[in-house]
């Protein structure tokens, strides 16, 4: 991709609105832009980091047996009302009345509608356990929308559902979703902690919380230095031991990214839903529910990974993996032999090669290149093009290395993996 | 994928909600369930058509120098105000508030949000033009939703925004989304045609319409048999001969499953947004805007295409192309036989094959095919397996192949075309 047909545009200001690091660094990389509070666009390198985060995302889950479906995002009040949620749900969650006066919600999570659908659909134990999961827009009304994508009003959600026949077989499904999850952060490039967290607005017996941990996070997490014992702090309280083993408890900050629950009959007691069993009794399903923040979590990656220059992507989520910078300067021959080079890796690596073909100031482009986070950039100087020789930048680690230009191809898809392409193909079963 | 893992569930009654047969076959295939009136989840057989749908569209966008970004669904009331729209769009916009009063509108469309994002990141002659895209989620209060996916109240749409530095600019960004826009019908199999439209809600200087011609359409579209004339039959009136060349016009009904805009700048005046041209001046963005009804296509493709026995797909729609009926019967050797064929398939076309792999009778399988309208279905019954042969039935003509065992895996290769791949990969430049 050529930087001269994008709107690739940086603001080297630090904008009045952002309150923490990824915010901040969204705005001035132009990956979002703010329409409302709590409210953004996603603009061209935003629109793809989303994209590749979903594509894994999808990937994983297909790869744990689940099946994508999709729910509306408008839900009939009276399935709420059902469960008690229509009145207990508060003020986050976003009303409005159709142009006959019935009543909808804007869905922020989607209980109700998935476990209607399967009473509909799931009528046999034969058919059971199935994992059903959908990639949606989700909408709700903070209280304080803030930190951008962090704490937005609407935001990009996976979230799955299990379906099973018992408590133990719903333990299964909830076994399954949570080694996903683990790819799929270990994909993403991200470091996460698993945590024991309560149930709150969802309900249900357990829940366990996915957190990204980064000195900005709104969440603390509890963990115990000697063995596997690590909680949020809402149910740790102020306990400064471990339970299990009893030496000091450790505490960090952390950015909640995913959230499993093993649900139980919560919603499929209320809305009578189930299977018959073997012997052709009415059984309720034993349900799950397992989110994921796709939105949020581009924040939290930034959160995690940036310095004073700008944001250090894992290379799964990177716009492009590769930026590709000619500064030929005045001498027509080396500008047309660096953009002939910067061709040919954008031939070879078409998904993952930006190339910066901007009427710009070298310093220009290396400020935006680091400002982005591309994590690796290639760097076509007067000198180098001179002597064959290309400089490659690691965003991460800062190393420079000196490439030969015959080798330079090579020396990408090596880091990029093989075949060229950075983690997009299905992963081995 | 096998079945005995989906939720494979078809229904064999036709329900009594179907108002044409799009929506009937969609409802018995398994494809969408209602929830609400106009509002409908995509099972995982929906699911998967939708996506590759969106494959397509969103390829052919970028072919066509489009970027693609992320618009919020949630509007402030403002925006709307400015152009006029929030008093005049009627009760067809869903409107809501938040919990500090203030008024939104659950985006039908984009022209609002999208003027002023390009307000604020397209500055200079130098950037244009620009043409943005996104594929989304859309609602609409429809005074009388129906025909399932047809005229939802909820539903997903692609839609594009060009911004041009004059009125010849703008043309030729029309002219480009118009091409793509036939790659796009033409890579999903459908038969399109394009017409003249008038304007109505979104405005602006002149329209066309893209329509799928198919018996039950809602509305009818008028063209001469001489020339290339061609019309919605709201701009072409009550006229009966041609205004180009005189000749008898036709009529035949339609889906309308595309819609281009040439704006102007009914956005961009009223929304003061604009760029600096090469003296300095302000000039105001001339526009178009270009939708998709993604959702839609889905059944219009089944009002196309379609039989007493179910839906026939286009091969690049369809869910599975290719569904394997292992019918072994009762000796276990065949049976054996028969699933371990169906692996192979399954390992060499993993986007491709669904094997029917349920413990029902050869009918029960032969219908759900056709009903649910695979494109290419491989039979591995009892004699065929003796002789080492398979059946292969093409959906679309009927007509039945014996075909070796040896060189099944070709045929379906060379009937997906090169690769095995039913038209997945980007397109040639």
């Amino acid at each position: 991709m050529r930087t001269t047909r994008l709107p690739y545009v940086t603001f080297h200001e630090d904008p009045a609105e952002a309150e923490t690091v990824s915010h901040r660094l969204m705005l001035r990389g132009g990956y979002v832009r703010k329409v409302a509070g709590g409210l953004y666009d996603f603009l061209p390198f935003g629109a793809r980091v989303l994209r590749r985060v979903e594509r894994i995302v999808r990937e994983e889950m297909d790869r744990a047996g689940a099946f994508e479906i999709l729910m509306p995002a408008l839900q009939p009040a009276e399935m709420w009302e059902k469960t008690g949620r229509w009145e207990k749900y508060g003020k986050e969650l976003f009303r409005l009345t159709d142009r006959h006066d019935r009543s909808f919600a804007l869905g922020p999570t989607h209980e109700e509608v998935v476990t209607e659908l399967a009473s509909g659909l799931l009528n046999s134990y034969r058919q059971l356990p199935v994992t059903l999961y959908q990639i949606q827009t989700k909408f709700r009304d903070e209280m304080r929308p803030r930190f951008g994508l962090m704490r937005g009003r609407e935001f990009v959600m996976k979230d799955a559902y299990s379906f099973a026949r018992s408590k133990e077989e719903g333990a299964e499904c909830y076994r399954i979703m949570q080694e996903a999850y683990f790819r799929i952060f270990a994909r993403l490039g991200l470091s996460v902690r698993m945590v024991e967290a309560d149930t709150g607005n969802i309900g249900g017996y357990s829940s366990h919380e996915f957190m990204v941990l980064a000195p900005s996070g709104e969440d603390t997490v509890v963990f115990c230095g000697s063995c596997r014992y690590a909680s949020n702090v809402e149910l740790a309280g102020a306990a400064t031991h471990c339970p299990l083993c009893q030496a000091p408890l450790e505490r960090t900050t952390a950015i909640e990214v995913g959230h499993v629950f093993d649900l139980g009959d919560r919603y499929s007691a209320p809305m009578e839903a189930g299977f018959l069993d073997p012997d052709g009794r009415e059984t309720l399903f034993h349900m799950g529910c397992y989110g994921i923040g796709v939105s949020r979590l581009l924040a939290a990656a930034i959160e995690q990974s940036h310095d004073d220059a700008g944001i250090i992507w894992p290379t799964a989520m990177a716009p492009f993996a590769v930026a590709v910078l000619p500064l030929g300067g005045r001498d027509a021959e080396l500008s047309e032999k660096a953009l002939r080079i910067a061709g040919l890796l954008e031939e070879r690596f078409p998904e993952e090669v930006l190339v910066d073909d901007r009427d710009l100031r070298a310093g220009v482009k290396f400020a935006d290149a680091d400002l982005c986070g591309f994590p690796i950039q290639v760097i076509l100087g007067e000198k180098g093009l001179r002597e064959n020789r290309a400089e490659i930048k690691v965003r991460s680690s800062g190393e420079r290395n000196t490439v030969d230009l015959s080798a330079l191809s090579e020396w990408i898809a090596d880091h990029l993996g093989s075949g060229g392409a950075v983690d997009t193909g299905r992963p081995d079963a």
